[in-house]
């Protein structure tokens, strides 16, 4: 890293990462040799858009003083946001789950911190963060496939993040793959995100539930409220004790997302998919499946033997942290000035305040 | 164009295209200013590996002879293949319907006809020159979708020729789209091309002629020696005269192609999808279907009707012949030193025999 002193050579040995998700706001504070300073998860969400920025700044503020360290030290700050982003203005044009849209948050923490501030969609920067860490080695084209509340791709293209020119790169959650299915968010039927989701899976479990199939989330689904039923944190804990409804859920989101596996190494020709996101947090009783179908894959066809190469799909250990170390590593770029993907955007984007 | 000298002052002012497919091979002679110069089809194939590269190099002679023009005058040579193709040697690793594997195409023809030679597969080819060429407006990120005997897609992306690391990129006629669907010739069941391909549109009509459905294509099949069958063109022909069957599987293909258009943005954030290859010479029938599919999409859903711009999938006229354009786009650009896509592999590649 070279984000250790400014144009005017003053000391800024720190980089700040920051994750802001639909329930919490993490940070991370690092030094140039990627030491961890501080760190700390706000369980609270970053709120409405008014509020938001001073949020994120208080946790901020927080971190730093925890780790002894002043925002003076401090080269840039990476933000990433669970939405759509422009990195040109470091504006959030549209953050469904968090309830924003067309929110000038790079400008708002610049003003509020004093220290350039660079923003990107938490899944993209997550990818690029993982390239740029080497975090599943010496490859330059990678997708992280974050299976969550939604579902989307960041992928990384020749070792440069891709965005697309409408910032819409990755968005498979989307990509109808069951035309007949259920209805999804977005008013089609049958995307990828209506049968993998953290909320699809809520769903299914649900259904299995209401057609009166025998299952231990019955007992999850009576200890709670009752009309919230169980989460996909509870499918996968039936999953992996034995639980058949849980299972057969389980299994049949291993063979979706190892379609989606396929799809992103067929279309992109990428050497690795990173598998994240809370729904993977589930740990083998999620990746079991997917290697199955991806070995039943291997085995059937010669192609797949070729494209899927064994160890191609990883996952990521929860504690990993993809997302705010993603968010350091656009801070890191753009500081350093070698970007996250587009050029020379991000760079003029920091500029030191 | 910069083709009219090479390093040591000598006028060579013609760049060639060369097209090759399963039952002809197309060239095409221009000068400077893509004014044709000469412009050949031969009905033929290019056979065996063994004679491939005289075949080809036999036309390419017969053409420029035709232009009154000299092996001298050219500047590069550019020939696509329908197969993967190793752009840093000009080999040919494996080229299925042509029943080529490991043809060293590139340094054969350097070879025999003294000039240089680049060689790329031919939808890549073609996504590039639709791109080098401006053929579809001001764009740097657009995919060209061939759906011929196979299903695949040329990405160019940021101006640049996508390939990926293993020249996988764009393979998305492989894609699972109907997991209990027929078996590819990959192996897999429900690949896009099982559901979409010239092979499989005229298995579909095949399929409907067994099951006893009325239509006009059991008199195609009649007529012609019984085991093939009605063709693609076939069924087109006959959904174009109202034939129930013909439009059904016209209208299924038609939603099958818009979702793969549909897929093709979402994954790459492409500003065009450009329809060619064999069955998109039906035209209006063809892309009707798809029009309305796409149509549809954008009723349903405010994300498709971001996503989907009107006028974003657009059908190549047959005589628009992407194919031995691409091949004349990349000699160009490898004589301009201007690569296509992966920096120096096509440059280095070109050297002045």
């Amino acid at each position: 890293m070279t984000a250790d002193r400014d144009g005017n050579g003053v000391a800024r040995p720190l980089l700040v990462g920051v994750d802001v998700g639909g329930t919490k706001i993490a940070v991370l504070v690092v030094d140039r040799d990627e030491r961890v300073i501080g760190r700390e998860v706000a369980h609270t969400a970053a709120g409405a858009q008014d509020g938001a920025t001073e949020q994120i700044a208080a946790v901020i503020d927080r971190t730093l003083r925890s780790a002894d360290a002043r925002i003076d030290d401090v080269a840039a700050i990476g933000v990433g946001v669970p939405g759509r982003v422009d990195p040109l203005t470091g504006a959030v044009t549209l953050a469904v789950n968090l309830g924003w849209s067309d929110l000038p948050l790079g400008e708002q923490l610049e003003s509020r911190l004093g220290r350039p501030c660079v923003v990107e969609n938490d899944v993209r920067a997550a990818a690029f963060g993982l390239h740029r860490r080497r975090v599943v080695g010496e490859v330059d084209d990678l997708a992280y496939l974050a299976v969550g509340t939604g579902v989307s791709a960041g992928v990384v293209l020749h070792g440069r993040l891709h965005r697309g020119p409408r910032g819409l790169a990755g968005e498979i959650g989307h990509v109808i793959v069951d035309p007949d299915g259920a209805r999804c968010a977005c008013g089609e039927r049958g995307c990828l995100e209506t049968l993998v989701s953290g909320s699809a899976i809520a769903r299914l479990a649900r259904e299995a539930l209401e057609a009166g199939q025998p299952t231990a989330l019955a007992e999850v689904s009576n200890a709670r409220d009752g009309t919230a039923g169980p989460t996909a944190e509870d499918v996968y804990a039936a999953a992996a004790a034995g639980d058949r409804v849980g299972m057969e859920i389980a299994e049949s989101v291993g063979r979706r997302l190892a379609w989606a596996i396929h799809l992103l190494v067929m279309t992109y020709d990428v050497e690795r998919v990173v598998l994240g996101g809370g729904v993977s947090h589930a740990g083998q009783t999620f990746l079991r499946p997917i290697d199955e179908e991806l070995d039943r894959l291997r085995a059937t066809s010669e192609l797949a033997r070729e494209q899927l190469l064994p160890g191609m799909a990883q996952l990521l250990a929860p504690g990993a942290d993809a997302g705010a170390w993603g968010a350091v590593s656009i801070a890191e770029a753009a500081h350093a000035g070698t970007g996250s993907g587009q050029g020379r955007r991000e760079v003029g984007h920091v500029r030191d305040a």
